[in-house]
């Protein structure tokens, strides 16, 4: 437990910041080469899946439960059996589903450019519109945002709080505001900060009276099922937002979002979108016009190798078992460095695949270059927010789940001591 | 060989006409249940790949040439080796290549849709324009028509020939209407008369001076290597189009697709584009807000079992074995009962998936009524062009892959004589 930092002397602070300093140099001396920037699997981890590519074979049944040849052309949902469990991983029922490709995101932008080219529900295409703005949690998914950036959208940033988007802020901006089309949501082990929305935020969701009809909420349930801890009380839960729309008379506010990358392998799993009955009718009027149908097969191999919902919970607590470690290492080092400094808070979060760091404003630049300078690499300061600009300049993304825990330790401590370092440099120069 | 029918006095033709009734009523009765819809693969043709799925599994080394792990995020381009089979089918280089997800048109549809929202090399978004028009050679493929018609762009048909597109209409098109953003070719084999465009075609097409400086060329190399011969000189040939387009200065001009839908399997195979550095470029940096990257097991997978593309030759050649057979089975029934009748004419391909069938104009909607009245399925009448609208009613697609052979010859004995029936009936209420 060190002193607060804004406690000491400017003399304690330059013997800080020499000490520092050659610590610093000493550590560049190592010569180390991690990567903590992006929420990858490890090889490890990937290896634990392998058996996945033996369960679909040339003695296989390939017929689905829908009696169509997987082999062939067609089922534009995806196969029923893979609709269940898609439908069982977002907790909603699997006529609300279709499954697609290999990668939400990809769902994503294309609900996106739907939107922009035809419109949703028979609303002005947006690209059509003057202006369209879209709500931005932040610290939020960068690619999130890049999404937004792409097709020129407006962002405005939402602070997130401990129980998810400020919704006073989310309320007054949607109904208020018809240029508003939609807003970015994780709702369980938010990226990057491991945040769980509280029932009450998702109900405060489900009830939202827009200002535009074909304002969506994007819930991009990326780790719906990912959690670090075998115990329930340390699995967090959200209600399903689909039902809750319902309830609330809200049924085609929402498209949900999930996928199997970090489930089988990041970037052959399978994808899907959950909506209202009306939304997904209107989705299949362009998806039948973009394709006759995704990989049934793997879809197939999907279910073939998991059976069903309780195949994957044991998997994932596979994969939870190691990526614990290299989450706690982390917050073994943050803890042990950092408490009491007050130069930085972090998250410590029950599953997910980040932990998100805020060091002192105006710092969180300057922390990332020093750790690239000694040879580990950290998500760019500002990518959490939009338009790769943080404010304060304070938010840091850890992506634990590339790294051994072994290198997370010292990924870790290299990164406490930036953190010191560009703290002691800024206290110094004010 | 049977009279011409327009010489039949109407004493002939109503005796004719008796006698086919009685054939449809008997045919009728037999309660067929057939489909010549859709190019779809056969479960025969479907089964001779089954190996395909043993070829990645839990032993195999999942790291690409380039050192990356398939089974994790990135690549954006495709794996190396990928590339490299995918330009082969297109003869092209892989350096021209990106390997994408399971379908062509998929992409087909995505790059459609970027030139909608964002444009093309810096130029107007097609959504900001008053007017596009794409030019759609016909009969031609019904799900390329069906994007213009999504993005309500006006489709002006262009003849087909016996060795392509009529070209002194394109010509005339592309050069004097800047609205003209765009052609949909099927170079080789093309859907539905199996017509190979001849070199004097490909070398037109690349020396095209357009109006509309994002006027691209889509050429989609559905059955480039898609034979039904073995001979070499029943091997149609094209030139590849993107270098004929670099030698004409208009490097730009064209986008290239191809896949392995109907190679391994419909719906698990590999799509590709191709096209100039400038253009992927342009595509790249959508595509990297769309996705991360496509299915690499997959591609894996792909260059794994087939090796390269002599692989895929000799594997095409197994598919020919089994698809030719059907084609002659239909050709020698519209031969033998049609030849000499006047009332119809058929193409005799060397490769594709098609057939395609004018009968007597305006006959073509109740032929296929007739057909499906009796159990069998065609493509719906009309479908082959633009609008589903045949001005002539005259023609029909013919999809020999899915039946039988045998099944093929009694489709065909039915269709034949529906061909006549329609004929009859029409030249009697003259």
């Amino acid at each position: 437990m060190s002193k607060p930092f804004a406690e000491m002397t400017k003399e304690e602070l330059e013997a800080l910041c020499a000490q520092l300093n050659q610590e610093y140099k000493e550590a560049k001396s190592k010569g180390l080469a991690l990567n903590m920037a992006r929420g990858k699997p490890s090889p490890a981890q990937l290896d634990m899946g392998m058996d996945f590519l033996n369960v679909i074979n040339s003695e296989s049944d390939m017929i689905a439960s829908d009696n169509s040849d997987t082999r062939n052309y067609g089922v534009i949902d995806g196969i029923p059996e893979a609709k269940k469990l898609m439908a069982d991983i977002m907790e909603t029922s699997p006529e609300n589903v279709i499954v697609c490709g290999n990668a939400s995101l990809n769902i994503m932008y294309d609900t996106f450019s739907r939107a922009f080219t035809h419109g949703l529900l028979g609303n002005t295409p947006w690209c059509k519109l003057d202006k369209v703005k879209f709500l931005c949690p932040a610290p939020g998914y960068d690619r999130h945002f890049a999404i937004c950036q792409h097709f020129g959208v407006e962002m405005i940033t939402i602070p997130m709080t401990s129980s998810g988007p400020d919704m006073d802020l989310v309320e007054d901006w949607v109904s208020k505001d018809s240029a508003v089309k939609g807003i970015w949501c994780v709702p369980k082990y938010s990226n990057p900060q491991g945040i769980t929305y509280s029932e009450e935020t998702v109900k405060r969701f489900a009830a939202l009276k827009p200002a535009a009809p074909d304002f969506r909420i994007f819930w991009d349930n990326a780790y719906a099922i990912h959690h670090l801890y075998e115990e329930e009380s340390r699995q967090d839960k959200i209600p399903d937002i689909i039902s809750e729309c319902e309830k609330a008379g809200n049924s085609d506010m929402v498209f949900e979002f999930c996928s199997t990358s970090k489930v089988t392998f990041a970037g052959a799993g399978i994808s899907a979108i959950a909506s209202s009955k009306a939304n997904l009718d209107d989705m299949r009027k362009s998806m039948t016009v973009q394709t006759i149908g995704y990989d049934k097969i793997n879809q197939l191999r999907h279910v073939r190798y998991f059976k069903d919902i309780n195949g994957i919970r044991m998997h994932m607590m596979k994969h939870a078992a190691l990526l614990r470690p290299k989450f706690e290492a982390c917050e073994e080092v943050l803890s042990k460095e950092l408490s009491g400094t007050g130069i930085a808070t972090w998250t410590v979060p029950n599953g997910g695949y980040f932990i998100s760091l805020d060091v002192m404003p105006g710092c969180a630049k300057r922390v990332v270059a020093l750790c690239k300078e000694a040879g580990v690499t950290l998500t760019g300061a500002g990518a959490t927010y939009p338009y790769k600009n943080d404010p304060k300049d304070s938010n840091i993304r850890i992506a634990p789940s590339y790294p051994s825990p072994d290198e997370m330790a010292q990924a870790t401590d290299l990164l406490v001591l930036c953190v010191k370092l560009a703290a002691v440099e800024q206290l110094l120069s004010v």
